[in-house]
């Protein structure tokens, strides 16, 4: 009976989601989904990100959380439009949230939606939400054996990061061994080193996100 | 619909959680539940942790991931009865899987169980298992915003851990901003300061555990 409900949500999730995907690709906007762990610098990303890409793009950002809006009120420091959805102990977005939220940001005025999902290794690799592009963040300090034990979340994924990357000679993390589990469950899907705090590797991911921006707005 | 079928679910485990609670009365069995996030450090503390408390109880360890037998592997090495449990996919740890686990372990000559929750810092929090003692553990480089963004999993706990404290110098991380986080939605719980790696902290934690032990192992 459980395996029967969530195949019902899901069927839901997935109709909803089309929804979602209609309106962004009628408006032009490219919606990027960034999931990782709890911790694993998705904001921070973010906002290294709007740095290299404002320029270019005009940026909306939806932050999920359970509760409160401390990323949101980080991202409207920027000066760009941002909505905080909380979930109230929900683990993942679900389209139809994303459906609910979008008439809140001006879309008119966008071309990229980043979606700062709910920080879970997990659930929000089973939701899409109408997404042009996934985005796993890996932080260093979390270790490499990630791919193996939560395998979904870097088989979805448009792109893998590995953050925190000035921490790796503090901690024993075998990058061969990411990238070694990585192409065995997503063959052929680019992987990125970054860290949001020096900028390294920013660049490159920014410059990839670009390419990807500019095949979803060009329709 | 989606909330009814939840609350069915949530019922049915809070059954079968009661009737792992009977056995492990009966058998005089601790049962501790260790959560947090992806990362966090669970497998190395419960290796530290073990090392200091095998000389007064009898260890046995539940793994659970979603995927892999890494964390059993490690745990079996140090000579300690160990069960993987795969959740093919599961976020979280159910009671039916406690209950069907038990009996793949040496009941009459245990003392203590430690179940290693799935890596996340969501929906574990919201399953009773059986348990105990619930054990949050957060890790110094995943911030020191989580308790605001993820209250259930620090309300429901019997104490928090502070792991990887050696990386303090190394990240933005406001002990005090947690600490009294911690105590607005868990008032007078306790909270241990630790490192896997350098074994600060582990001794006052495991004298915290053996206490607990001794109080539900007695009867």
């Amino acid at each position: 009976m459980e395996i029967k409900v969530l195949h019902q949500i899901m069927e839901w999730n997935e109709d909803v989601s089309a929804e979602v995907r209609k309106v962004l690709k009628e408006k032009n906007i490219c919606m990027i989904n960034l999931m990782g762990s709890p911790g694993a610098g998705k904001t921070s990303l973010l906002t290294a990100l709007s740095e290299r890409l404002k320029a270019d793009w005009r940026i909306g950002v939806i932050e999920g959380d359970i509760a409160g809006q401390i990323d949101a009120e980080r991202i409207a420091a920027l000066g760009l439009p941002a909505v905080q959805l909380n979930t109230d102990g929900a683990c993942h977005i679900e389209a139809m949230s994303i459906q609910n939220i979008l008439p809140l940001l001006p879309l008119e005025d966008l071309d990229v939606i980043f979606v700062e999902n709910i920080g879970n290794l997990v659930c929000p690799a089973e939701f899409d939400i109408g997404e042009a592009l996934r985005i796993t963040l890996l932080s260093i300090p979390e270790g490499d054996d990630k791919v193996e034990k939560y395998p979904l979340m870097f088989t979805e994924t448009g792109c893998l990061v590995l953050n925190k990357c000035d921490c790796l000679p503090y901690f024993d993390f075998d990058e061969a061994r990411v990238a070694a589990n990585y192409e065995t469950v997503n063959p052929g899907a680019p992987l990125f080193k970054v860290s949001s705090r020096t900028g390294e590797g920013i660049d490159e991911l920014a410059a990839f996100l670009s390419e990807k921006i500019r095949k979803v707005t060009a329709g």
